[in-house]
């Protein structure tokens, strides 16, 4: 049995009792019934998945995947595509964006290449695996093989798994590649059936022209190749990207391992159409940090009825909406951990005579 | 000079130079400009108000002022009034909400009795401040005197100026009231134009002929004292709250020391309609946390042009969704403080020819 199938069958469930009784335990708090919201919701879901009644998270790490798109030979993309190489060394120096949001946090970034063009120097806290110097520009023919797209989603599935066993409890998803928009587009077109002006988006900056464009790439991108939707490696493999299929990988281990995972933006969320195509019991598994400014974003969402935490308006990826959202995660667990019941602190409940007070 | 007079008259806009150079600097940082939405708009607002490019927040206070509603006689809550008391009392042994998140936050509570119906025992970190016990039942009356109302918000000045004076730099508010809800109703109505049942929500968790009832009840409250909407004191006294007046009190010392003030849910957000009613050059200084659940809130916020930050679900109160904000402005401020430039990075800008790699 591969790795991919010997994962995706070790998938459990999260735990119904645990989730029912962590669903009692907060409506006996002192609060009104189900006044602290998706926070309540939060609570409930990380307590099932990892079936700890009051869950701790302590060592949180965001995977942050790096590739290249040969789609950007199409001119989709506002940056030269050397950026994605010059944002790895930006991240191992410590200067992006998700290295802050990460180190508040109290998360650490795994970062790796999974098939940056340009050439990265070896660095002790790079991981290289490529699976090749970037995708095929994906409007010429498919982006990768399907041995490929396997193991991209091998890759991740090894690279969240070291982490876990090394005691990773919370992990978040996170990328970057010049081009990834146009991937993730294609993606969710192909998977909501949504028409590809409708769920492609301005990406880091691109004009209106320019969003016409790279959505009648996306559209010639799927047209050529013809990724069936009932097949998510087809798709991976089709139009997808290295880094794209890592981090399906990362929710695939997650879930396997009762680790819950933090989905970050519009990248993360085409990872996770290819992770819940290959196995949809992952979805219960995963946690939507925010919805991104990115159009299309909320289609993916929809089409797997995850609720997002943040509304911010962050289109920025690296994992940075999935770190801030650790935030809530942090909150959830407190809540259930710290806060008083009505009746441990002598609270009147709703619609009960008030007691002598104390 | 009063006290009110004093302060408000001392309120001095956001520097528009630190914001200016602040959105310059966030522009040169390694991402697309303006991808992380809210963030960004959130580092520049705290640095313009402090006049700080490079804000810390050493020394966070949320304010959770409690006090009586006399129209909880007209049932318009699904708790009895006992619970403002016995909150108070879980608010002072830690066990609430407000006390579990604030800690997450690194925030203090600071709890006040602004008139609290049942007698409070005297504690080390009481507040006690009692302008009355409760408000008179707004159906019947106004809620307090105009004496009162002007009471309530130098109460509030206090309080604030004296956790500003031992080093508050980021207050945020809070509230404990049963039957506040109704007032908080009262003042949006007013301000809005809004009819009451548009903005009169289920509270603590009223059902929906518990709402009719008690959007009734505004209604009458509005017809009978007929609070003037260009007079904010009117409205206060007529139809408000010790706590709200409190509140708005406290949002006018943070803006008049530069200290940003984050306003939490639809309490605080009728606080925050007085507070601008007074002064309308409080608005810049205030944070809106969240978009609660209770209907009138997006209503409170639409009218003072306020863009919340968090959309959760909440419906609490005591401070909770602004101590949850709180990471929100420790994120902007570390933006601010630890990414790195493209210049510094060495990665290529947007639509530039790529530089030799370094």
């Amino acid at each position: 049995m591969s790795l991919i199938e010997e994962t995706v069958r070790s998938i459990r469930p999260p735990d119904e009792e645990v989730s029912r009784d962590t669903q009692d335990r907060l409506d006996r708090l002192t609060k009104p019934v189900g006044s602290l919201g998706l926070v309540e919701a939060l609570a409930r879901q990380v307590a099932g998945i990892t079936g700890n009644p009051r869950p701790v998270f302590h060592r949180k790490v965001v995977f942050c995947f790096a590739a290249d798109h040969g789609v950007t030979a199409e001119g989709v993309s506002a940056y030269p595509r050397e950026v994605t190489a010059q944002m790895v060394l930006n991240f191992l120096s410590g200067g992006a964006a998700i290295n802050v949001l990460a180190r508040l946090a109290g998360a650490r970034v795994v970062v790796a290449d999974l098939g940056v063009a340009s050439p990265l120097p070896s660095h002790p806290d790079l991981i290289s695996a490529p699976l090749g110097r970037g995708t095929v520009n994906i409007t010429r023919g498919p982006a990768m093989s399907l041995e490929t797209a396997r193991a991209s989603l091998e890759t991740g599935i090894r690279i969240a798994t070291d982490e876990i066993e090394a005691g990773a409890d919370l992990i978040a998803t996170g990328e970057m590649g010049i081009g990834n928009t146009t991937a993730a587009s294609a993606i969710a077109s192909v998977f909501t059936g949504i028409d590809p002006l409708e769920v492609t988006g301005y990406g880091t900056g691109i004009d209106e022209g320019g969003r016409v464009r790279k959505a009648e790439a996306v559209r010639r991108a799927i047209k050529l190749n013809r990724p069936d939707p009932e097949n998510a490696l087809d798709v991976l493999a089709k139009v997808g990207g290295f880094e794209i299929g890592g981090l399906a990988g990362v929710m695939l281990a997650g879930a396997s391992r009762r680790v819950p995972v933090i989905v970050d933006g519009f990248i993360s969320g085409a990872a996770a159409l290819i992770a819940c195509g290959l196995a949809p019991q992952v979805r219960e598994h995963l946690i939507a940090a925010h919805r991104s400014a990115e159009r299309g974003h909320a289609a993916i969402l929809n089409h797997m009825s995850l609720a997002p935490l943040l509304s911010l308006g962050l289109r920025l990826g690296e994992g940075t909406g999935a770190v801030l959202a650790m935030h809530l995660v942090d909150a959830a667990c407190r809540i259930l951990a710290e806060m008083a019941t009505f009746e441990s602190a002598g609270v009147s409940g709703k619609s009960v005579p008030a007691p002598e007070k104390s």
